[in-house]
């Protein structure tokens, strides 16, 4: 791979990209969200190369975010789960989604749509503040350093003295 | 750039990696987000070369992301700035800091947290149904194929018809 690493910027976002941010990382996930989890099948779905598919699959297995399960042993056959790590990226696939729902699909509509069991709906997630539990709105929020922003935070210094 | 399109996959998700998904592109956006605006500065920060910053930057504008506002004439220099459609991927980059707080981060804790104002606390973001209101949990969703799947759904089949 001929491209920088992010591992040692002391961020978050870049940990969050170094893990799942190679072209393709995410549309594997995606599919492994639908419950599609052997090689073959992602291979024909995607229209990847082997090489590539065995590329980031490898990866998301040593980053604990898939795991290997055999589901058959001559020749030796692999189920891709996803881990707890790989499922808590459902947000993350998720606001993605609708920002191309609501910027990116043309006038065909939703191609994909959320349904909440417990309720019954076909829905969207919006974002809500943990502490008061209001909805967020994108002009209510601030950054700020926290307790690991150390030397070198990459919030500008006017953000982290704030 | 040699890398597919995902351009012709009628998938939301994909729609939103053709248009962020490149290497740097997400976190150049993060620094637009921190006030980070000019190209040296960005430049600077990234440690990135002016070709690449360059590409990304004006890709972000074909797209609409961000806008150029002129602040100097002799030499001409812009500002980059979030447009409303550039906004919108607030939700995207919170919930990928998130999870890199929640997954990749050391002892140190967060480098940065989300301030908000409304509260007066700092947070996290966390998913609601916009329908019930209630927070999502990620096993309470399934997906369902909208008006929009068409014959080209990247849905397995199996969803496409429930």
């Amino acid at each position: 791979m001929q491209r920088a690493s992010f591992r040692d910027m002391n961020c978050s976002i870049a940990q969050c990209l170094e893990v799942i941010g190679e072209w393709w990382t995410i549309l594997i996930l995606r599919d492994v969200f639908f419950g599609v989890t052997r090689f073959d099948e992602l291979q024909g779905r995607l229209g990847i190369s082997r090489n590539i598919l065995n590329d980031r699959l490898n990866r998301l297995v040593e980053e604990d975010v898939l795991e290997k399960v055999p589901y058959q042993a001559h020749p030796p056959r692999y189920d891709y789960r996803l881990t707890k790590k790989g499922r808590a990226l459902w947000p993350v696939l998720t606001t993605m989604r609708q920002w191309g729902d609501d910027w990116a699909v043309g006038d065909a509509g939703k191609p994909v749509e959320l349904l909440h069991t417990t309720c019954g709906h076909r829905t969207t997630a919006v974002l809500h503040c943990a502490d008061c539990g209001e909805r967020l709105a994108g002009r209510d929020l601030r950054l700020r350093a926290g307790p690991g922003a150390g030397e070198d935070s990459v919030l500008p210094d006017e953000l982290t003295r704030a």
